[in-house]
């Protein structure tokens, strides 16, 4: 995976990505909520994280639209934090990481968690990232070209 | 995504993930090596980052495997990071964070950097989470289970 050009942090989106969601925490929540918790108390009990660190990254989450604030579905009077369609959208990032994770930083006979198909039970398919024409890739096969509004 | 029962928190593959590759530093690193960047000043002077910090992430990096550390390939007295086996396996990991910034962090006339297939010249496949069977899945379609040694 080579670059044409040096480009400019600011327009790699895997930079912006790190910056959005990119902290353990943002993802530990974000994991949380592709298991439907929704509300502050819930992630807090979860995670065991400290209440001001979940607070702010709450709030960030939901400046930056991975997160809608919802009434309580219960008509308490708790809000929840619900996953929006670009938070939803994060599903393959957790799968990734969850895949290499089972991979390779478990010993074979280690207990571990694994996500199964509601349908079959079955674990998923691994991850593979593949050409527009379904060829499978490796970054070798890869390269970074810029596009920038001339050419949009 | 509803879990059987609580999991302990250190048998979830995603927070072992995060543990071990899941700061922006490191994913940062990781994504330079995928565009064949191996040196610690080629690393420095791309990512702008402070010497003692790349210095203890590469070290962590090397701990967990994702990195070996190998003589310079133009015989020079510099040492390369070269990612492993595992260390190529995380390229799904930078892809689907890639796709997901392509799609809803950039404005749609903004300049960023787009990754293409060197045969095709074309923007890869979006990663999409399937089943064993080759059925897309949400969060919603899935449920965590625990695999332990009894199991296996």
């Amino acid at each position: 995976m080579a670059e044409e050009a040096s480009l400019p942090s600011n327009e790699c989106p895997v930079a912006r990505t790190l910056e959005a969601i990119g902290d353990r925490w943002s993802l530990m929540i974000i994991r949380e909520a592709f298991d439907d918790v929704r509300r502050f108390s819930e992630f807090q009990k979860n995670l065991g994280v400290a209440r001001n660190i979940l607070t702010s990254r709450l709030k960030a989450l939901v400046a930056t639209g991975v997160f809608d604030v919802a009434p309580a579905s219960d008509g308490s009077a708790y809000k929840e934090y619900v996953l929006t369609d670009k938070g939803r959208a994060i599903f393959p990032v957790v799968i990734s990481m969850r895949q290499w994770g089972e991979r390779y930083l478990f010993a074979p006979q280690e207990a571990r968690s694994v996500l199964v198909d509601n349908a079959s039970g079955q674990p998923l398919k691994p991850l593979v990232v593949l050409s527009s024409s379904g060829q499978p890739l490796g970054a070798a096969d890869c390269h970074r070209v810029r596009v920038s509004v001339a050419d949009a």
